[in-house]
Formats: C-alpha cells, structure tokens, sequence
C-alpha cells in the first residue's frame, strides 16, 4: 500500500535526455551520454522556481512520487512533494541519476556504442565534477538559466558544492546536508575497503561480468560495511541490541544476532538493484573529490548564493565538523552560510530520516530564496 | 635492530603445555590440547608474583623480548620488562596463546588426531570461557594458586573480566583495558562483515583449505575493515590525510591516497600469518562474550578482586562509555574498582602505544595489590 498518498505527488514517470559528448576532468571524453531524470511540479513562467535535487551513493532518478505499479515511493518522498519541503505546489523539482550510476543515466554497465558491449572497466573514471557536468547540460536542456537551490545529502551534498564552484551563476542557493568539502583518509579508507571486497571476488573478472552475473558476495560485503558507518552505534543498540534470531547461540557461523541477519539481507538485496562497477567509479568520484580552497562564487559575484549548510549528531560517517568547515570557509570568504546541526540519534541515515526537521528548516530557508530570486 | 635492549628480558622462547581434554561451554568436547606459552621473569618461593597477561584478537603468547634471530620484539615489549609497568625484576609473566588460535595453541589449522588432518570447521565453536578453561589448566600445571593479576586489551580484556567470573578465588587483581562486558551490535556487525568476507572468498571452500592456501583476498578485506575500527578518524587525518603516492590522480582504480596503500598492504602481509578459520572462530567468540548481569567475585568473598579499568578518549571500536559500565556495575555490587579514561588520539590502538601513560597507572596499582597479597 502506497503511504502517504495524500500528500504525493501521485504517479511519476523517469524521462530520458540525450547528448553527444562530454569532456571530463581526466581529459577524456565520454560520447553518447543519456542522463535519466524526473520533474515534479511545474516550472514558473520565468523559470525562477526549479530546484535540483541531487541523489546520494545509490540513490537514483527516482526522488518522490510513486512508479506505476509499485508500492514503494522514492527516496525523498518524505521531503518532495504538495506541502512538503520541497513544495511542488511552488517549486519545479528536478533529479537525475548520476554519471557513472547504473539507474539510466550512462555508467560502466551501458552498452558503448563502438563496440556493442556493456563499458566495464572501458568507462572511464569520473567525478563529481564530471557529475556535475552532467546536470547542467540537463538544466540548459529544460531551459533553465539559474536554479533557485541545489539541495542534496552525502554525495549529493558534494554536488551541491560542486555546483556553487563549477557554476556559481547558474545557483541562487545550495543546501549541502550531511557531507564534506573533502573525504577524510577513513572515509577514503571505507571505500577503499568496499572497492578491494568488490574486486577480491573472483567473478568481478576485472570488469567483465555483464555476460555471467555480478560478484555478488564482494558486492554484498562492501554494501554490509556502508550500512554500519550509515547507522549510529546508539540506533543499532535501539534496532537490534544483542536480540537473537533464536533462542540459544547456534555455535556455528550462522547468523545468530538480528543484526547479522539484517547485514546479511540488507547485502543480497543490494546486489539485485545495484552494479558493482557503478559502486567502483562512484566511491572512486567521492575520493577524488575535493572543493576545500575553491572558490565558491566568482569573484565578482561574492555573496550570491546562500548556502543552508545542515549535519546531524550522531553521523560518524560525515561528523559535524565537517559541515562546520565548510561554514567556516564560506565564513571566512564573506558568504552568507547558516548552519544547523540536527540532533537525532540515526547516524548518517538521519538525511533520509529526520523529514519534520530538515522540512521546518529547509521550508523557511527556499521561501526567503524564492522572494530574493525574484525580487532580483 | 632490537631496540630498547637495555630494558628487555632478552632471548625468550616459546613451551608447550598438553592436556589430555577439555569440555566446551557449548557442551562438545575438545581431547589432546596444546597451549603455547611463555614466562618472563621469576616465580617467587611464596607463589605470590604471577601476573597472566592475555593477548588481543590476533596476537600471541609472544607478549615480550625477543625470538632469536628476530629483530622484533613481543607484542606487548614496551610494557613486560625490567623497570616497565609489568616488571620482571618483580613479577613472574605468562602469556598464552588463545584457543582457537593459530600461534601453537590447538586451533582450527590445527592437525585433529583422530582423522591426521586440519579440524577446519570440524573444530568445535569455543567461546572466551573456553579459553580462559584453558589458561586455569596451564596456571594449574605451572603450580601457581592464585594469580596477582590478569591483564590485557580489547579481547584480553575480555578474558580478564571472564577469570574474574569463572575463577574468581584464583585471581587477587583485574586489569581489563580498552574492552566491554558484551559486544554492542555494531561491534558484531563488524565481525559479522570480516566473517562474510571470509566465507564469500571461494578460496574458503568451506574452511578446507589447508592444502591449497588461504582465502586470502577475503581474509585481506576482513583485516582492512579491522584497521579502520583499531586507529581514530584523528589518527588516521594525523597519519595520512589525503597524501598521495604520487603526483596526481591516477584516474585508474589503483591506489592513489597512502591510506590505500598503507591498508592493502597490512591486509597482504596479514594473510601470511593468520589463519582465516582462526578469524572466523575468534570473531565467533567475542559477539558471544557477555558477562553483563554476571557475579565478578564469589559472594562469600565480595571485595577479593580490586579492578583496574582503563580506556582511551578517542578509541570508537571499545568506547569509553563500555568501560564506564563496566565500572558501574562493579560499584553498584560493592567491588573495589579504580577508572581511568587516558587522553590519547590513537583509537583503540591506543592500549599497545600509550605505554607511559599505562606503566605509570599500572605500576601502582600493581605494587599496591602485590603488597595486600603478601599481607595476606
């Protein structure tokens, strides 16, 4: 059953842009990109109302709404939608899956047109940059001059500072939440991990799997690790303490704690929907990554785009005090930067958890944007 | 080049102790026992002087001095000599290798006399109660009532508190380090993705591997993930921050930061010295330790064992908070128990680094219940 019908933007469907090339940050170019997105609301006659929102790790073109015939809305429904934070009774939402994603924009698993077969290892290594890129050949195509906001978490939130350095006059404002200017060495550390379960599997067959199915125990351990630095210590305490699946310990490698259990199911699901080649370029993308010393608006721009810069307490993946540098820079460049750090016990998953504060807060934050954009 | 011989106890060797049974707490019987051990210093005429040092996850009955030929020293040097915290000059140490582990003591790679082959997975499933059953035989044949103290971190500190249960009239003092009465789930959770690691290498076969080598891509990625949780976030920014092993990007998924490359190569260099079914049977052990609720002294003799209770600020794998329960639970049952929580930005690793730190609390505390002990 759909929840939350009421307040839905009701049934969506994913559309299809297509370009011809695109340069990327390497200095290689990728040829026949198609960039799968989703609109929710309608965009203003003067075009001054289209926010972006720009999807984590795995996240997908699939932001809110429902798809025919499922039952599960997407992402962000909790936030996209009539009357919710991202209004679309006021707003034109737009979101596109990444670059290098597996959910209809072009990756490592689409078919390279010279030679007929899935990319693998032939794609080549992109970045948020490059993801970026992407995203603002989409905005000129819908015909967009400026966004009012960019608005993502996690990865998300490091295109979203992408956008205000690649192209701080297409933005009126950005709402990183829940990331960093930079991957410190554990974060980079946790994605190094992931990449060598991933490639340790013998059937990963450096790339070339398309043909005999993926290297799903690899995959399914690197996805088991990003699910407990995506959890607090305390919100697995609540979930699943010590709970038993039985009664006694097994005293054998079966799972006996809930919490393997979850791992473990949450790990062979993730490798039905997700390509172990796109989770390689795109950990590789968040490495690579790095704003810190940029600037974030032209010079001769200063103070045009105001940033709401949001993090959650107990997120030990992407702590505070890395929102709290990115304030700081933008502070210390003179832009107009306000912070705010939700308290909730859910870890990094707070992003997509804690809709009530993020839309008290996000709410305030666009209307005050919408009237200075068009007040302009 | 042996450093600090001046402080060290020198040439040491490994010995062996056999017995002839051992029954599990699963109820399973383990026959024809071996534990490696070794001793440092002299056993006092009274019997009074021996101190049990207990060894974390992969360590060994190797605590200190040196193997001849080697240019390492044991485990634990900076803390087991003449002058240092455990004082040979003063004390009679033993330290032992594990159950289940793979340094000498009986373990899963170890040949089952019945079949002339490795147990593998026909090794029964121990627990730390098994182990520290274990250690009571070997402190036994070396003729030895009661110990002064037991002493260790992280799974040393498990077996601490563990002899402090099972053998309480045996023990004078307790020195549990950087540990926990019980698993949290995300401490499980760990150990439950290191063990899928295992399990999903193909190399495994299902633990009989002895004849054509080690899962090793899978006992590698499990050991990554363990060096992330041992160093801090602080650590690991003070070690590598985002260095790179050359120039510039490599835009290829080959190590580029000197984080990558610092864990890819302690993952290779641990394949060649631990045994993946040891991993597994150990982890195994640790999520079902749970002394939590548990008498720490025999009621008749409330107040026997003092407790010594150390943590370190930045160490997120055992947090301070699992010490401080410790504590508390200690206290509200009348036991005599002291805490300190050491300033350290080293993570868990902290407990085999911060040797000053620790000789100047230990030192103490030990001559005080060295003192009560003779006084007796």
């Amino acid at each position: 059953m759909p929840q939350n019908t009421e307040n839905s933007i009701g049934i969506v469907e994913t559309q299809y842009f297509n370009f011809d090339r695109l340069v990327l940050e390497s200095g290689k170019e990728l040829a026949d990109v198609t960039v799968a997105y989703e609109t929710y609301g309608k965009l203003s006659e003067a075009k001054d109302n289209a926010v972006l929102i720009v999807h984590a790790f795995t996240g997908d073109a699939h932001a809110a709404g429902f798809h025919k015939g499922d039952d599960k809305p997407g992402w962000w429904d909790n936030m996209i939608g009539p009357g919710k934070a991202f209004d679309t009774d006021k707003y034109f939402i737009i979101c596109s899956n990444v670059l290098g994603g597996c959910s209809g924009t072009t990756g490592p698993s689409s078919i390279n047109k010279k030679t007929g077969k899935p990319y693998a290892l032939e794609f080549p290594v992109i970045t948020i940059v490059d993801m970026v890129a992407a995203q603002k050949k989409l905005i000129d195509f819908i015909g967009i001059k400026k966004l009012l906001s960019v608005a993502g978490g996690s990865m998300g939130g490091m295109q979203v500072l992408q956008w205000a350095v690649s192209y701080p006059e297409s933005v009126a404002s950005a709402i990183p939440i829940a990331t960093t200017m930079k991957h410190s060495p554990q974060q980079i550390a946790f994605n190094e991990v992931a990449r060598q379960s991933i490639m340790g599997d013998v059937a990963w067959n450096n790339g070339n799997y398309y043909d005999k199915g993926q290297p799903e125990r690899g995959l399914a351990v690197a996805r088991m690790v990003g699910h407990i630095t995506y959890m607090s210590d305390k919100s697995m305490e609540e979930k699943f303490s010590r709970n038993l699946k039985d009664k006694a310990y097994s005293f054998s490698f079966a799972s006996d704690f809930e919490v393997e259990g979850y791992l473990r199911y949450r790990g062979d699901s993730f490798v039905r929907r997700f390509d172990a080649n796109s989770y390689l370029y795109i950990t590789k993308a968040m490495d690579y990554f790095d704003v810190s010393g940029k600037k974030f608006v032209h010079e001769a721009k200063k103070k045009d785009i105001n940033f709401l810069v949001i993090s959650f307490k107990s997120d030990w993946l992407y702590p505070s005090y890395q929102s709290e540098e990115i304030v700081k820079q933008l502070k210390l460049k003179g832009y107009n930067a306000t912070y705010i750090e939700i308290k909730s016990t859910y870890g990094h998953d707070a992003f997509l958890v804690e809709a009530d504060d993020e839309t008290r807060i996000i709410k305030h934050f666009l209307e005050r944007a919408h009237k200075e954009a068009s007040n302009v």
